[in-house]
């Protein structure tokens, strides 16, 4: 690795839903409509993200699917790509971009997830990164009644983690001697046997894959209950989160990091991106167009019961009108889903008091941050959140797909570069070396 | 599709284990020892194979690794790649040849399976398939203390394929119409929820992937026990057998087509690709010579441990003389794991009475026929099988990787397709098409 930025630099990772449309603009003219199904969209963002140098794209996933006729007639909440596959494909159509997917530890075997990540980190030549998600539902199709209660979705993601880890580090790096002449393959006693056996996993290995290129895969994560943050200060080396205001990013980035540090950890070793979606004009009039003709383009009523639906608000917001106060009950059932999510918007409007037009205009990138301005000022946000102890990066989510994409490759990135705050090409191969991160030697053999 | 042939024509497969050995090749010059982690191996030969007109390539798997230091030592068992992601990768660097990938109905969950098929197929253009396996262990990684029962598996594996099949239905073809001036993404009466309750599942569905392109990928089936049988007979459209003699292939190509039949379905919806590995010289002098090469490069004691574990023989071969005759117990206790392997092994002892030297030499292949002679003679002998009900085409198993598929491609495909019995160029786009097999229609949506 060489040409190592003398200054700590942003790290931008590039966020997909796994249909390439956010919910609630695949209308916009600038939006692609068939990316959930042809490759070659993903295969031309991804080329574009890593022109501009981002650190990594990442995929959202879920397993499940709505099937109420309005969801299905309005949203495009499904079909996705499965996010190993398409990644896979992905990695073979790049070179340097960090590829992470999201798999769920509720509704997988760690056997299986160590695998393919494995796989994935030796296609790629080291850019494998997992998101590990509890999931925010889909139990009725993994043999339940119901979702896996929150509790325990973390307590099983724990285990999910350690398992998995410790599969990776099943077979020393040097393990595979493959000698024709003496007939030696491997070096059993570069073997380690993970048998674990925990509460939520029995799982004996060895993993049949070699040690992953980076020693792990990178561990993202977006939780950010209470749960979701222990675990984070654990495992989570990058986080995508979501934050309405610097204050609320700076205390949720000192209180991972702390949580970090009791836990051994330095601050360089957690990268924490909030999420946000920029509106990109050349003016900030222009920039004001592009924000109006989004709106146009959405479906109120999509978003609302979107909103409704995945924050679990105890009120139907499609049955008000668009100019009425937002009166929330005083008392509000803890979802079994987004936790974190339900918190934000819940506070956010006990706080505004907001109008059903603004909760619906504010809250259109699901709960992420929108900034609607000039490059300029979208670098001048991004810097002052990323000197002030608010943010390492951010996860760009684009109102448009490719749209706001080539915006803010084409705007944004450049003048992020001419601050000296983002690179200007790659400095490394692997993921852990865009992000600065120590490749993980092997617990057992140093 | 145009250009469909005017005679019926072999269908060739060639058989990967994901770590590109066959166990006990890893030793010969022509062997690559690399390709388990290094994927431009598996480039090289997916496009190798794919000029040559091969209908598909596919791969073996298993979940997980022999501990066992001399196993480890000695045995190219581990690593191998995740099915699913190394076939992804392929999909990007191939254009027309099929990927049929084995994922485990035993330690896996169906939702995550009929996803990454959907992805699979609509990713590589229609041109993905599902080998169905039981799996001949892995239970100690997967929550069990021991593999799962035969039976059991089998019972598992019939609902499973329904599960999966199940949810590829969940759409219509033509459901998502994703019309930005409507706002009208999907069409809610063009989607059935499976509402699935069996035995063994309970998934609600619908999937989150769209129909793939095929209607259902291509399912292929190895199993070739009585359950395996069964299995076949009803679901199965691509089947890699086991056959050392004609009258045994002919016996078992009769039987499924016969028991398919009684299910309804025509012979021409099943092919029937015994195993085949072939060595082959410009003449016989040379395939002589080239298979003693082959012998030399190999560990008796690999080849003989493996025989003795996998097939469950009960003695250790590796505790005999290599000139000692093979003497069985009177009484072999049924396998948990390849039941149609240990049967077809068992049976040949007993018939041929062999030495350990001869039993090593012939089952070199893990059970399969080896063919030692020159392109004319392998062409000879595949048009007999091909023309007298023994198969539909073969499943080709390469002596050495590159050195064998070369051979192969080079100077078999031309000799066949001299005569007729195989493609010179692609007659269609899709696996279905390569076979000759319908898209199949959605049950639901006609």
């Amino acid at each position: 690795m060489s040409g190592v930025p003398a200054r700590r630099q942003l790290k931008l990772g590039a966020y997909f839903t796994g249909s390439a449309v956010q919910g609630d603009s695949w209308r916009h003219p600038a939006s692609d409509i068939d990316a959930a199904w042809n490759v070659q969209r993903y295969v031309s963002y991804a080329r574009k993200l890593e022109a501009a140098c981002f650190d990594a794209l990442f995929f959202y996933d879920n397993v499940f699917a709505a099937a109420d006729p309005a969801t299905v007639a309005q949203s495009p909440q499904a079909p996705r790509w499965e996010p190993m596959v398409l990644l896979s494909a992905l990695a073979m159509a790049t070179e340097r971009i960090g590829l992470v997917g999201s798999v769920s530890t509720s509704y997988s075997e760690p056997y299986n997830v160590a695998r393919a990540f494995a796989s994935l980190d030796h296609l790629s030549g080291g850019r494998a990164g997992w998101n590990v998600v509890t999931s925010t539902g889909g139990g009725e199709n993994f043999n339940l009644d119901a979702h896996r209660d929150h509790g325990a979705r973390y307590e099983r993601a724990h285990e999910f983690v350690d398992v998995v880890t410790g599969l990776w580090d099943s077979w020393a790096d040097d393990a595979f001697v493959t000698d024709k002449a003496s007939g030696r393959w491997a070096n059993p006693d570069k073997l380690r046997v993970l048998n674990h056996r925990g509460q939520h996993f029995q799982v004996r290995g060895p993993l049949n894959a070699p040690r992953p290129l980076q020693g792990w895969p990178v561990i993202s994560q977006a939780g950010a209950s209470e749960d979701g943050k222990a675990l984070a200060a654990r495992v989570g080396e990058m986080l995508y989160t979501a934050a309405q205001d610097i204050d609320e990013a700076r205390a949720f980035y000192a209180d991972v990091k702390q949580r970090a540090a009791a836990l051994g950890r330095g601050p360089e070793q957690i990268h924490i991106l909030p999420g946000v979606m920029p509106v990109i004009g050349r003016s900030q009039a222009e920039a004001d167009d592009k924000w109006g003709e989004l709106l146009q383009a959405r479906d109120a009523d999509v978003v609302l019961r979107a909103l409704s639906s995945y924050a679990s608000l105890g009120i139907d917001l499609t049955r008000l009108a668009l100019d009425a106060r937002v009166e929330l009950p005083d008392e509000i059932p803890l979802t079994n889903s987004h936790q974190s999510r339900q918190k934000l918007l819940v506070d956010w409007i006990r706080k505004e008091r907001p109008t059903v037009q603004q909760l619906y205009t504010r809250w259109s990138a699901g709960g992420h941050r929108m900034l609607v301005g000039t490059p300029q000022a979208i670098a001048d946000d991004f810097e002052h959140w990323f000197s002030t102890g608010a943010a390492d990066g951010f996860n760009v989510m684009f109102s448009s797909t490719p749209g706001g994409l080539d915006d803010f490759t084409q705007l944004v990135v450049p003048e992020l570069q001419r601050r000296g705050l983002f690179r200007r090409a790659y400095e490394g191969r692997t993921l852990r070396e865009h992000l600065g991160l120590a490749r993980v030697p092997n617990r057992h053999f140093r």
